[in-house]
């Protein structure tokens, strides 16, 4: 049986968004606004267009939270889309009176053309509406929901971009808790304040130019105790869960944790880490962590880091050559308005993928149908690895 | 219901290898050779160390063919360990008369430590027969037989090694026939010659060092149609899945799929595919194919490419320092004998596991419980697609 | 990669229902009276208590359909609890200004004490909102649309009652067409006008006597090609996920199919079904249907006939001992308001949870991402038979 | 991520059947003895035929245990098939020199038509040899492991038949173990020592008139603590997955918890149980076990009773008609050597179901990755109860 599960639903012009999320244990404290604190962080960033301000979202907690608290049983997240009104036409479920008009004008980088072509749809908007990255909204509110337990055993996760185009962070001197700290603070979630300022003019660039940006992010996860995942089957690994669920959010197209990329050009010497050991606690150190957190499929006990790496925004006012579905005439995807720059999201987005993981790995180990049983677990493992 | 599945099971120097394969189609040929020809380029490579000598590896089907066909039934494939007739009084299934010798100095860069303590264990062999890479022989011959399904479609993958340490290819000039003929053909499965032996060289001197050297590996299908994957749910998209399945390989680092981690650092109208379109057949080229194949986790008919990085051999001559986990002391983890580089074996398993996914991808769409049934559900899409 | 599921979640008396159904082909034809037709086929019945009148439950598609077509991606369906207003105070998601009065005593026949023993909740409200049979008004619902999709491909599912309490129906003599008509017509769902007014009358003195009535349904899918379902693995067979499937409903205590426990009373020569040809279509029919439709977990062509128990709702007046959590004194259980008999209303239930399962394994074999895809490789498979 | 699961593959004249089994925890004692003891019991019995005695089974650890107990990683065990030797010109697995004679007559109450169909085959061995009840050797395997991990935690499985053909059992008066004692020294597994010799006589008799007999068994669980699987979702709720097993396994018609079709034709007063309260444990007994030891779809803390109806054997010597594949003519399937009755055995893969799925929902509900950390855990949560 499945631990830990979870589905979003909705289109980006619907009534609304939806999340299902079965397995949390009872007794969980959480209300909307822990959800809503994470949507407000997905929908701000420097670079952004004009949807983000139209939708200012607030989740609703509609199933399995009573009083404040998980029941154990499903937990169900809404947020609607409050432009909905003015879609109903287009959107709604009922049959239409009059067909709306249909998109016809596949848009390269996005699923356009090859979701009408699997689903047979022939106005591509029945493929763009859920392709759209206004599904993260979801992920978003899910992942508060993962933060919410990993909260309360004490394993925390934050992101900071690290790159925008072709600007990237100097390597940050100081403490988790100050990268931390800083990345918050910024409207790029960038800590690096000298590089943030170069990020900006490269955005500020691109849009006169009327192109977009990517970057990279990084998440970083502390607080977890080594033994999460598995090395015994290939899809209990962790860092192969991880990939999937960062690879999965749009427009990513690489994952890497630790060293990553930089790991095939270095010699074994300069990439493993030396274990240490500390006897008051029983802990056993890394004097590094090129790693990453992860060593054969599972975490050992030092922060794990996970890179990504996301696309430039493919919806661009510079023009794309495309083709359109009904007449097969070549034209030009360009649009008006747009994104420049949606790094900074991208790195919330990823903070929950990777909460979401880390909890279902959580729950796995050490079961728990109450708050209070899970944390019993947790602290009787702690104390098996103090005796080791 | 999950369509496609499997698992494998067995130690490193355990009595065999097992692997079961759940949901294939009846009269699927399918040979021991099929899968013994990969198990052998799994094995070979320049940079190796001398078990992969003792053992050659041969498979045995032991369950659901018949006459050379698949029966619609769970797939079991083992492979006999040559070398277990040696370590049956230290890796048998029965109570030991006398305990063998623990291994008590876990190696940094491998699961002994974080495996041993998540499992109880204070033998960490309990651990590393488990972990080895020795594993992913029946990853290789599961991979086999989903190449056997991918064959009988049209669809065809490859691999090859782009960089070895410090040493990259220069980007290819040819086609992708010539690059799959020229990697299979190299002792490295590289196809640039001249970075070949750079690489040679680089492993050389790593050698003569006492390291190790990992490198970067390039994963490529062809012949998929558009649409295999899906936009609509996080775990339905193939990037993610593909993103899993390569990053669970052991020693995998970094994930990318077609630009990768360069995308980050572009211009929107630098990395967004042109949609052109050829009137015979209603195809849809793009005029360049940095998504890699993959647009909204879906396939849309431009060759898959996938690229990792594997990290050097955590198993070296040169010393590590670890710590006892018995004693608390500090040692010196060293090694005698082990592979140098073993990126071209890694090729292939990535191989394997971008061949699983897809397969399974193709099931899950087509369904089908006959090869011949799952060929016309592939026909009618094809010529669903021609008049699009 | 799982093809089909479905999740529901909500309280009893929350804010709302909700399911999420994931896997469905685009261009499947969907309507909220689709749903509204079955859920209000739920909520009749003779025997029935007060609530029912209070909810006449209307269902909102707020995802995953648009102009009266699914898109492909998940179906949201949404029921809101009218009630809910007077029970915000109670079950709202926020934090209590002042705790509720908590419910201390469970009920026998629930799962009130074993559920607050494993949630650890001391206000067994928090179990019973969500065991309460009011969850099953969303199968209804999943099952409506799974309904839709078999619709498309001539397979239909009904239902009828055969017992309630001490009257049994007598053997129907007639069509298939003709019971599920007159099962449809009979406030009891039951085909046997004799039998029904024995049963009314059952129910009735049950009533005076402050008790409550179980019975037997017996659920019927017609149009099944043979083959759907498997042998080959213990979880892919029909029967097995049929008798999940029936099993799991509130209430259920026996699930049986074809001739079911009489099987075992009956020898060999008696119980198996000789097969038969007709040349003109190269259909085998069966003389007789003591399988029920299915032979080794694979559906043969035959009428499905799948027969389950429902135990008497376990809310009644006459009194029944429990013990109050919180004191641990001992206290009568006994209620003022209840329904008296559900049986007609678990009919629905159980086509409902038939025609999931159904929908789940044609999706399964026969892959398919819009309805178009679905039927060319539905009308393959036929036409393959035929030449079988 | 799924806690526990498994497969099992093999034909019944291939060369072995095979089992893996994933999600067990490390160091748990397990010997090739703990399973031989249970094949052997499911080879026994009253009213067997000839194969019963060719193949004395004993199963092999290849996989995952080292030294006498598990590693963690998955469990491969292995039943070779002693006839092979005899089959392997008809059964192997290289393509054959010359066609073995195909099997084109379907038996009536077997897989083989439907499955001949759905599989695109033509030779119905290749359907019958993975339908066979031969399969039920691994789930007895993976059940034998399934129970050593229960009794490690005090819960322990029997079972007992309560009916063959006509002969039922008298209700039984006495103690648990009593019963499941004397079940253990019947060779008919059943406690009832004049039903069993009615039982013989009946075997006795459907053997000269060349017919087969089925039965019912029960099965009984006790040890559990109350909590185990769930109400919050219906696929959780283990009602359901006990009634998938159980109705999965080969020849099974019906399955009942509790009271069963009973509860159908009683009133609500006569089948709930009433709760009470031991002030000394806390524990809060039941004073009847209609429920079978489940409400709401959790255990309640009361032995957990299953009853199965198995239909008689499908090949028996009395004709049945039938048709044959390839001709289209009729013929009359008749078959020389069989068992009569295989009630008792069907038991013994019962129980073994029934273990799995507790060993499922143990897993699922209390984590661990040792078997010392699984029972801290339970231990944990049985100190949380005594204080509820």
């Amino acid at each position: 049986m499945t631990t830990f599960r979870w589905m979003t639903a909705g289109e980006s012009h619907g009534p609304e968004l939806t999340a299902l999320v079965d397995g949390l244990p009872a007794g969980l404290p959480l209300l909307a606004e822990h959800v809503d604190e994470h949507l407000a962080r997905r929908q701000q960033g420097y670079g952004r267009g004009g949807r983000m301000k139209i939708e200012t979202d607030r989740a609703r907690l509609v199933g399995g939270v009573r009083g404040g608290e998980t029941l154990g049983g499903p937990v169900t997240l809404v947020v609607p889309n409050k432009d909905y009104a003015n879609w109903q036409g287009r959107m709604g479920p009922e049959p239409f009176a009059e067909s709306p008009e249909a998109v016809t004008r596949p848009r390269p980088g996005h699923a356009d053309l090859a979701g009408g072509q699997k689903y047979d749809r022939h106005d591509l908007r029945d493929i763009l509406e859920r392709a759209s990255a206004r599904e993260t909204t979801m992920r978003v509110a899910v992942g508060a929901v993962a933060r919410r337990l990993l909260d309360e055993l004490g394993i925390s996760v934050f992101a900071h971009v690290v790159r925008i185009g072709p600007v990237a962070v100097k390597p940050f001197v100081g403490s988790l808790d100050e990268l931390a700290a800083r990345a918050r603070a910024s409207d790029l979630a960038c800590a690096d304040e000298e590089a943030s300022e170069s990020m900006k003019a490269a955005i500020k660039e691109a849009s006169h130019a009327g192109d977009t940006l990517g970057g990279h992010f990084e998440v970083i996860a502390r607080g977890l105790p080594p033994g999460l995942g598995s090395h015994v089957q290939w899809d209990r690994k962790l860092d192969g869960r991880l990939a999937q669920a960062v690879m999965s959010i749009q427009a990513i197209k690489a994952v890497a944790i630790g060293d990553g990329f930089d790991a095939g050009s270095l010699r074994g010497s300069q990439v493993h880490d030396a274990i240490t050991h500390v006897p008051a606690t029983n802990v056993f150190p890394r004097t590094t962590n090129h790693a990453g957190g992860l060593e054969g499929g599972l975490t050992n006990g030092e922060p794990l880091v996970v890179r990504a790496s996301m696309k430039p925004i493919a919806t661009l006012r510079k023009a794309l050559p495309s083709v359109d579905i009904r007449t097969k005439e070549v034209f030009e995807a360009a649009h008006e308005r747009s994104d420049i720059c949606a790094v900074a999201a991208a790195s919330v987005i990823g903070e929950a993928m990777v909460a979401i993981v880390l909890a279902d790995a959580v729950l796995e180990k050490f079961g728990g149908d109450s708050l209070r049983e899970l944390r019993r677990n947790v602290d009787g493992y702690k104390e098996q690895l103090r005796n080791y």
